[in-house]
């Protein structure tokens, strides 16, 4: 275990390095703009992604590289930071769809430069500036991206194929949790949907690809890849969902009981309508109903089965790994290690 | 004359077709979406893009292509089509920063989904929804330009670095326009910067490189595009700026004194607050301060000064097609045709 836990800080001080000085020089080529435009670009896009974040999604691009049979890990950074990129993008459209007031505890990138143009004293909606300026920024993290991915050499073709149907597939799962949201009673089958392109391919499937992609790495590995990937994600999917109901603010960054309040259709508010069908669950308005529906998702047995949903989920994710053609040990160990963070919870 | 306009139409028409097979392809990837789901993207994505448009910006990277000694339409056409889905991008989610209300003289695509959402009767705020739809439909434009470009073949690199540098000088571009706006005055220079970036490298000069760099063109021909596209680019912008004070609402689909309205950072509005220091042009709220502002723009000469520097800058860029090493007679003569066409106003 130490070795694996060194190792994956190793491979996370690898990304938060290359990370660093891709950044560096993608802030140096603004130099079109002011001064003050490129510390705003600093402040809440570099920082963002530098401060924040647990390379989740990175270290499966690597995994996925090692897995497939790479062995340079110089050749598959370019590709794991522009995950990082897409993924930042991903979260500041997120927030300003959402209206989130917060992220990662502090305020989101929206409302601090709402806040920013307010105290300027300028004319227009501030509100309307911080959203407009946050999206920005998340169309210049996915212009990044593009910029970082353009360092992977001779397999850019397909790293730009895996890496653009992955954000396909994103926007479609994203505009599905938005056109059923909110109230509109998921049933399990949709939210089973919803999960698997808005979270589940988007965070382990498409990044072990990416990866795969870059070590050139055959089809059978390729299939064993998905058959680990597609039980965990959905897994990582049903934890997020119970975070969104019963996780604490100070970790999530988000209200107590923010699905709920929501009207989200999770796996997990799918279960409880389906064993209680109480109309509790779908009018929750403040903090008191908050507390009611948690109660009846816990007595009904719901969310029991929704642990007990994880564990299956990644003991699936975890025995596919011995199937042929099989991985090296060392990705086949690092690969066990993120399915017990998968499924113990990361939040974001 | 008759040779290049043909020669100009068999250019779109060539453009026309590839997009529209292109754009099927995609289509037909979003098998993961419900029918409902995907005829919206059809609605407001597919026809969006077929429908509008006069293709200027492909145009400039099949010339830019052809300038540069490529002789294969069928290997810059993916080129040409991303640069139009990048395009589309902007224009969707320009129009959710601007709260426009209209494009091409039709709603705004923010504008109809809204609607959709309040006719379908469901919950939650019918406004957040129009833009987030849009947004997310303009990031669908954005992957499938990437998507599309993976058809380039060999120049891929070369041609996914200047379309990644076009995106980012677009934000930036984008970015000063909605700091300095509304009623921050700017100066000539700082008009000219906003200009320079928003519009002049993204319309012209980029798009060329695009071109240029699918056709392995050399370093020479790349600065004779450049002093081709920049006098040009600016051109075109002020054509713009002009029709944003003076243009007919029919055929803008803006509000008549659009930019008056909104104060925009133009450099006719600089010349001509240079020209007069008068507050009429900063405080326009209503079509009657519409019609002063504009008596004023005419009477100081500023309308004139700008007519005069467009046309100046069109013989600039024309005068360059002869500068060593030359491009083909073909080339040159579209590029000619296509300078004429900037500044003679080519809405959006």
């Amino acid at each position: 275990m130490d070795t694996v836990t060194s190792q994956a800080g190793q491979v996370r001080e690898l990304i938060d390095r290359h990370l660093a000085r891709l950044l560096d020089e993608q802030v140096g080529r603004l130099d079109f703009l002011d001064g003050p435009d490129v510390d705003l670009v600093r402040e809440f896009l570099v920082a963002f992604v530098l401060e924040g974040g647990k390379r989740l999604r990175p270290a499966f691009v690597y995994w996925g590289y090692r897995a497939a049979g790479g062995g340079r890990p110089e050749e598959v950074l370019p590709a794991a930071c522009a995950m990082e990129l897409v993924h930042a993008a991903a979260l500041l459209l997120d927030d300003v769809m959402d209206e989130a007031g917060t992220r990662r505890g502090r305020p989101a990138a929206h409302v601090a430069l709402a806040g920013l143009h307010r105290r300027s004293g300028r004319r227009g909606d501030a509100g309307r500036f911080g959203e407009s300026a946050a999206t920005l920024l998340a169309l210049l993290a996915l212009s990044w991206a593009d910029a970082v991915l353009l360092e992977t050499g001779p397999r850019l073709e397909a790293a730009l194929d895996v890496l653009t149907r992955l954000r396909v597939e994103a926007i479609g799962g994203q505009y599905l949790d938005l056109a059923r949201t909110p109230g509109t009673r998921a049933g399990d089958e949709e939210a089973r949907l919803i999960s698997l392109y808005k979270s589940g391919k988007y965070t382990v499937e498409r990044p072990l690809h990416l990866g795969h992609a870059v070590a050139g790495g055959c089809p059978r590995t390729l299939r064993l890849l998905s058959a680990y990937a597609l039980p965990l994600g959905e897994a990582f999917q049903i934890r997020d969902d119970i975070s969104g109901v019963f996780g604490d603010p100070a970790k999530t960054g988000k209200p107590a009981g923010a699905d709920l309040l929501q009207g989200k259709a999770t796996y997990l508010l799918a279960a409880a309508r389906r064993r209680t069908g109480s109309p509790i669950l779908d009018d929750v308005t403040d903090q008191r109903g908050v507390a009611a529906a948690r109660a009846l998702i816990v007595d009904c047995g719901a969310l029991d089965a929704a642990e007990r949903r994880i564990a299956a989920l990644a003991g699936e994710a975890v025995a596919a790994l011995d199937r042929p053609p099989g991985i090296p040990p060392e990705a086949r160990q690092a690969l066990v290690e993120l399915a017990t963070l998968c499924a113990a919870g990361a939040p974001e």
